[in-house]
């Protein structure tokens, strides 16, 4: 499965018309910024950045790519089959917060080495910011308590993988999923479901205990026994009945959360099963995690809505063509006016580390700012190499997130809607 | 790449321990459905069921695969290593309607093979539902005219090859994305961006003529020239000075679509360019679409929208263990009743064709019905091997979304929120 064909149609024949009139050739520095955070939110999570590079390294059209490819020129398709990206390419670090106009990734080439890789580049940016930026609230709304991404079954099977390596970036304990274990080395949990106590029914009826006894048997008592499926409190009794005092865990994946929870800690604790964890699940959210913080729970495991960016499942990432030659460009249609020419970005802070704002200014001409700051952007590909002591690690990135959160103001952390957490100040060209 | 680790790990968890206490061997139904439509929808296209049938194809374990494995037991490994689903599948076909509760696939053979499945089956259907559910009502709200599917660059890369698929199922024209035309036949459309325009910026500023030129002379007068880059009128002058009056089409990607389409139709009639057709694309969802139904506007190219199901990215289904050894299972727990035992749905309708109820009825115990009605589902695998003259094809599935829009009562169609366009009737077994 190659992924040089995971791109729009339009940008192969705006390469064979530019490979035509010579255009192709120019160099060109085309940024990817979302204009705005999704609706009410106060920060993003830049996530996708490994998954980018790698991919970058495998963009190459094999003879069967070229071969489903229709209506060609010749002059194209050799140009296609000698390819490899041999530019350069800054971006924000993997789990970098980033705010509106933030450049998270600025590809630096000739027009037809940049405009090949622009759908893949905003697939894997809008799909893993959307849902780094959903799980990192939820890491803030749990407060420490540990959370499990399951959301494999709601999204397409692939996006799963990146979904699951999205939530561990912001924060997640582990996940469900198989494959992001195996490709990205993210831990994975879970033991079993309603259909494993359902299918120790016999003719006389369902038969809780059996199916308990049946997985304290394989898994031993550390194990995690799913209580909701008939009644609550039977099922804990027959959890901790099955596995002695020493049971690992108890799920309740219906109900009402908290009140369950609560009656649950006063039942194993009234058995001996003192330190029997609690963990909770069904369609909690951010805000469903927060509401229960006052209540006996251990862990969250969390689907749906992490893994359709609670309520914006795209980070709504433009990759925009700004500098040709040297020579800023921009757009002019409505509302949708862009800043022409090539950007860095400062994020400057007090003294105490809180950040204060986001400076976006050209490349080249660095405001004078007196309080601390740091540029945001590094370096990920020189020359078409990956500069690989910069390329992002999953722990890196999950330091990252963790240590930008605490550098928000304090409103920055609130789940309510509001405005971005910093204000983004956007310095035009000569303008320093 | 192999499809068998996108799976939840408790699905391993359940495997190891039936194996061990010999449940593993019962035989069990497990069903696919979901209990209710998003929000105020009134239907939902199945989507999907080719490429569950082939995933399911590739359903093995490789060496490689069991290596990445942690903790599980020899029994487990070794019934892994030999796997291939050997059961029984039915479903609603690849373009059929379906409502709450419908049973829109069914499993069958042990529970070890069957319990294995959970995840890549719902992926597949929660994925591919959900967006050909959201594109369906986008085909009936443009009313004949063109739709184009842009919004690889919306999503997961590899979800979007899927939903170009699941779209072009419900009835869009084609799609941005190449692979979806490689893979699945899908025909791909593009031409350019703002980019290929902005390219073409010298020391005197933008030059839009040289950048249609380039377009026409690569790919022909009968190209679409995108024509907001600057500023609409100025675009279309130059677009027909570029191809002449038998320029194939322009694209308007921002601003006020309905003014700028008509004041386009009229400025390009003026200039004798009557069969242009006008492209409209930019944040199209199905109410944008009705709501240019009485501009001149040929064709929408959807993005965002399509791919994140507008508003409904998950189509929430569930896949539920119904009856094991003959023995209809359900669970008890709160706000969760499902209805036991394995499932057979009939459709009833009026001698006009419009349909009237879903009958949802214990296999085997089908109701007595005076009006007209059809079995819904299909075998679609026996003793795990593809019923292959069975097998949707992308063309029979675009004829049955066709059928089944057809087919709802008047209110179904609308685009606002309500119940579903007709009910579902579920009998008890021994009821009827």
């Amino acid at each position: 499965m190659t992924v040089s064909l995971l791109t729009d149609k339009y940008e192969l024949t705006m390469l064979s018309a530019a490979l035509r009139d010579g255009a192709a050739h120019r160099r060109c520095v085309f940024e990817v910024f979302a204009r705005r955070l999704p609706d009410g939110r106060r920060y993003g999570v830049v996530a996708g950045v490994g998954r980018f590079l790698e991919a970058l390294e495998q963009f190459r059209f094999t003879d069967a790519d070229l071969a489903s490819l229709d209506g060609l020129d010749q002059a194209t398709l050799d140009y296609l089959r000698d390819f490899r990206f041999t530019g350069d390419v800054d971006g924000y670090p993997e789990g970098e917060l980033y705010f509106p106009n933030s450049p998270v990734l600025s590809v630096r080439g000739s027009f037809a080495e940049c405009v090949l890789l622009e759908t893949l580049a905003l697939s894997i940016y809008n799909h893993d910011c959307a849902i780094a930026s959903a799980a990192a609230r939820m890491v803030s709304a749990a407060g420490g308590r540990t959370l499990i991404e399951m959301g494999s079954r709601r999204t397409h099977e692939r996006a799963a993988v990146a979904a699951a390596r999205a939530a561990y970036l912001a924060g997640f304990d582990g996940t469900s999923n198989l494959e992001a274990g195996r490709t990205y080395g993210v831990p994975t949990l879970g033991t079993s479901a309603h259909a494993f106590t359902m299918l120790h029914t016999g003719p006389d009826g369902p038969d809780e205990p059996a199916a308990f006894a049946a997985q304290v048997a394989a898994l031993g008592v550390g194990t995690t026994l799913l209580v909701d499926t008939y009644d609550v409190t039977t099922g804990v009794a027959n959890a901790v009945a099955a596995a002695g005092p020493e049971l690992g865990a108890v799920r309740i994946d219906s109900g009402d959360l908290g009140v369950l929870a609560r009656q649950t800690r006063e039942q194993l604790d009234t058995l001996g099963a003192n330190k029997t964890r609690i963990v909770v699940s069904g369609d909690l959210d951010e805000y469903s995690i927060a509401a229960l913080r006052a209540d006996p729970v251990d862990a969250y495991g969390v689907g749906t809505s992490l893994v359709t960016g609670s309520g914006a499942p795209t980070a709504s990432m433009v990759y925009k063509l700004v500098e040709v030659d040297g020579i800023p460009v921009t757009k002019r249609s409505s509302n949708k006016a862009s800043h022409g020419g090539a950007k860095q970005a400062l994020r400057t802070s007090r003294q105490t580390g809180t950040v204060t704002e986001e400076i976006v200014y050209p490349d080249g001409q660095p405001p004078t700012i007196v309080d601390p700051s740091r540029q945001v952007s590094t370096a990920l590909v020189r020359d078409g190499a990956p500069v690989t002591d910069q390329r992002t690690q999953l722990a890196d990135g999950r330091r990252r997130v963790a240590d930008g959160l605490v550098s928000l103001p304090w409103e920055g952390l609130k789940l309510s809607h509001g405005e971005p957490a910093i204000a983004t100040r956007i310095i035009a060209p000569g303008a320093s």
